[in-house]
């Protein structure tokens, strides 16, 4: 599988744009410019909206929905991320430091003899 | 800022291997091995649990906090793509994907003149 | 403050009514006869959708938001329970038991020397 | 089925007396004061978990648990509205005013002719 890692940091990148801060206009008939401009309710809703999609879909083992609805989780928190002056890097590097301290990836690519 | 962006999938190749389907034994004191012992609904319930806990950091504008409770909502995402054999480069993909259809990056490449 | 407490119960007898096995015609343009011609993931979905808005009312301290978004949870509450045949006296009950388990009222009514 | 419709009320009066600001001293080894002392987050916390395993319960079909777990969504809902000085009765006259506007019960009252 082609992995676009970069992906996230994207569209960090575009987010940002739509702040109400970022300098540029909001996009007329952007769904994320319409968030921002409802304030953090509205897209603090959609995560623990997201969630519970997620587990639904989890619990009738979709895979399609729960590939779809573990983007929508995603793509909300990354929202939230930007609003807080927040980048997804800080996200991945704190998942990183976490896997050093428990030495999962160590451990993992142990031989399991 | 470093960005590890590979962390994900490394993440998702050492959960698989505490997958209780996965070949290896399953790590004595493991997190992740207990969780998948106790079945999907012990997983599912984190991701309603963390991201709740993303909500309540955000609305205290507190940004050590939404890093640290997005990057467990994040994690135990991971947890239940690597269960349902979903890889984290789907997600990816289909942000992308999504992306693509929005035009979201060739609006965002453009100068805002 | 007046008390109605028979709310509950009469919500429920109402929304077993809308129930398609319910023997009459689900109600044109009921939200309620909407909800549970879609199945049960679009009110299980509201549970999740409305807990989160009771948390982020709650964080923000607004007393009329609380009400309004506590009675949405305790509303699709219902709904749920009305779909899987549980009347919300089982949910008093249930209540009431704990109460008498933990001692809870008996030790609130003594006086607090 | 015996209705006790004044547990949420008798609930709410002893709820309030495990409030920092009650007046008595915190039980020790209180669930409750302990969730009081450690702050709102701690039980809002709580609404966003239950909520989950409300949904959890309810796609299992698992009768047994939807009425534990919706019994622990709504005490924990008591629990936050004695804290906002919010009484339970404020949430059942909500839900009776909007019976009452939506003509619900009314109309649930009528031969399905």
């Amino acid at each position: 599988m082609t992995v676009d890692d970069s992906i996230l940091s994207r569209l960090a990148d575009t987010l940002e744009t739509r702040l109400p801060s970022g300098g540029g206009q909001p996009l007329a008939g952007s769904y994320v410019s319409k968030l921002y401009q409802r304030g953090p309710d509205a897209f603090l809703k959609k995560i623990g909206e997201e969630a519970t999609e997620v587990v639904l879909a989890a619990k009738d083992g979709d895979s399609e929905r729960i590939v779809a609805e573990t983007a929508d989780l995603w793509f909300h928190s990354l929202v939230a991320l930007a609003y807080y002056g927040i980048r997804p890097e800080q996200i991945l590097n704190e998942l990183a430091r976490r896997e050093g301290v428990s030495g999962l990836a160590e451990k993992a690519a142990r031989p399991q003899s």
